[in-house]
């Protein structure tokens, strides 16, 4: 697939491109993309350039006051995950911030795939299935994962409820937790966004009740619902399909959140999520749910869905919402792959620990986050927990609202 | 560079192997890869593999209970970071757990490249050089970065030293700050490793004279010096640099880590890093270093280097002691590239905030974190800030002690 760029004149080009063709097939004036595709950078051109086609041609040093953004790089703090993002629109500019990745879903390849339908032999032990009573037919199977992170054998279930360090003091628990798989569609060549809104809507049901179910022991505290698509992104299989990992602590990242939501709440009396969000932010609106860039995204072109109505866990999800986020889950996802190219993306389901107080559950409120993977995590970010996002969340959440699907 | 592994019969081959060959090039017994290496998979082969031969030919299913490693998964909680590590050794026999990744450093193109000495031209301008009075023949430059993430445009300091939210309860400051780079030799083709130990201390030296120069300004909180080195790990050009980045926060991952050894400090009285670390863990040791895997190590051979003295803050360091680092970062840095197939990685130095008090100096100890890019950070890792390691720290170190360099 090809992105041909209208270009009329100099001027800067803000329509982000997800890719990687030569820039020869982009139709961009030859001296345009000189510092995007050089000998040395072959290979890592592409991916949401903002190409500034009337600067990039004369030598970098030598403009370096012209090539500054028009906007001030600035500090914005997420106040859900408790995290400062550092917004830096000149690196936007820079072609090797965007790194060289093929379209998600390249291997179309079904001969051997262990989740389509007729290989379930090849799979781990199946949990449940829609609908209950299917045979050949199942729409949706839920089963273990070949190769679990963590153990369900239950000899491995931790006696103490909090560990204590040992005279050493090092800190370990047993890896008892659970670590499944949801096939979202039989068929090899169907993504999540292919299927109809009340069928994105039994898969978010699946979620729901293998997450009751998981709450049922005893010794399981949080439940961790992903989506991997894509190799880059983390999956291994390109048949579609969502993970569910039940742990035996509450993740770090996840009490971050949940202290980070009390420190709102306490100060402003108000869960920070219910709060009406600013316009400019907005993408869409669906009955119970609204998409929105976050204020201080992480990610370029990161996307949250909300409930409009408090609600802390994502279970307490009933039929009919379901598939209304499932319709605005489907439109999200759509608009991603048309938008950037089909990327690879991650999301996940930010829910409430599971024995949740009434206390936490009045400032806790459940979200799905999506994140396309477009640039590289590197040194910087895995010391300082900052985030460089060259793209301003308004600027996103325009160029999303407007995407016709 | 082909890796041939001594395969004499069945069993569990321990030995990792990072890189992108064909297994019909590591001359294993040709059933042995049948998992790693299908039609599906293609590209996704390679990067530590703990092939189990013996077992891989039979269908995955069948053989769940032999597959099973015959350690069980265990979490670890990592005092300085705070944060738990999931250990699953069945992971580590997940094909596609490990992406295909090409050695660290292909290009070697130094026709245009700016960083090599007689292109200074072509570079943002040069905050100093080692040795101070060289001409053509300098051997460091610290130079601008010409696309920062930050401006360091003094009208942006920010007026308040805690910013406060505003009515939206948003909290933004102005994106004032520094980001650096320090070409660490004047050859293209030279890594850091290929430096002498004294070469690699002033190295080190350099970084700490410009975190120096950098804390005179009191609106900068934090420094941050890194390392990105290969594409995969974010480097943008080939020629060995590293990045410093100065900050008008104190960001969110050093505040959990003080915030962490704090609570180590407050329960034992001591600090975390001077505790003597278990011989099963340590790699090397220096004069005044040491090199462990640590015990909750967030990826598989992840390095740490300590001062075995306390020292809050690396420019603390003085001459006799970086020429010391120096040798040991280079020995760790060769022993991840022979071990692993000249990986990408990042390092990071881990120091206390510039403006630290005396009762946080206490407990903060600095380390400078070595990463290689072995395995994909995915939704998982991303919702839960939990790691999932396959390799256990004590397996990883023993590994690093024993590599001949």
């Amino acid at each position: 697939m090809h992105h041909y760029w209208p270009v009329k004149g100099a001027g800067l080009l803000r329509k982000p491109y997800w890719g990687n063709n030569h820039p020869e097939e982009l139709q961009l004036p030859s001296r345009s993309y000189k510092r995007f595709w050089s000998e040395e950078d072959k290979g890592s051109l592409s991916t949401l350039c903002q190409v500034n086609f009337e600067l990039e041609f004369e030598p970098a040093t030598r403009n370096k006051k012209k090539m500054a953004s028009s906007r001030n790089p600035e500090l914005r703090k997420d106040t859900v995950f408790n995290r400062w993002v550092v917004f830096s629109p000149a690196r936007a500019k820079r072609p090797s911030d965007f790194k060289s990745k093929s379209p998600a879903n390249p291997s179309q390849n079904a001969s051997k795939c262990p989740f389509c339908a007729g290989n379930e032999h090849d799979c781990a032990p199946e949990i449940f299935r829609f609908p209950r009573d299917s045979t050949s037919d199942w729409k949706i199977r839920v089963i273990e994962n070949l190769y679990p992170a963590l153990s369900r054998d239950e000899k491995l279930q931790p006696q103490l409820q909090n560990p204590e360090p040992n005279a050493q003091n090092q800190c370990t628990l047993s890896g008892f937790g659970f670590h499944d798989v949801v096939i979202e569609t039989p068929t090899h060549s169907v993504q999540l966004s292919d299927l109809s809104a009340t069928e994105v809507g039994d898969v978010l049901l699946a979620y729901k009740e293998r997450i009751k179910q998981l709450g049922c022991y005893g010794s399981i505290k949080y439940v961790q619902v992903f989506k991997n698509h894509g190799a880059s992104a983390g999956a291994s299989l390109s048949h579609s399909h969502s993970q569910i990992m039940a742990l035996p602590i509450i993740p770090p990242s996840v009490s971050v959140r949940l202290d980070s939501m009390k420190e709102y709440f306490d100060r402003t009396g108000k869960c920070s999520l219910c709060e009406i969000q600013p316009e400019e932010l907005v993408i869409d609106r669906s009955t119970h749910f609204i998409s929105v860039v976050p204020f201080a995204a992480s990610f370029a072109f990161e996307i949250w869905l909300i409930p409009k109505d408090h609600s802390s866990h994502f279970h307490e999800l009933d039929n009919e919402k379901a598939v209304d986020l499932g319709g605005l889950l489907k439109l999200t996802l759509l608009k991603l792959s048309r938008q950037l190219n089909d990327p690879p993306f991650n999301f996940m389901i930010h829910t409430s620990p599971l024995q949740a107080s009434d206390l936490q559950c009045s400032y806790s409120h459940w979200l799905l986050q999506i994140v396309p993977q477009l640039t590289t995590i590197a040194g910087f970010e895995m010391a300082t927990g900052c985030h460089i996002n060259p793209v301003f969340p308004e600027d996103a959440a325009k160029v999303l609202r407007d995407v016709n699907v």
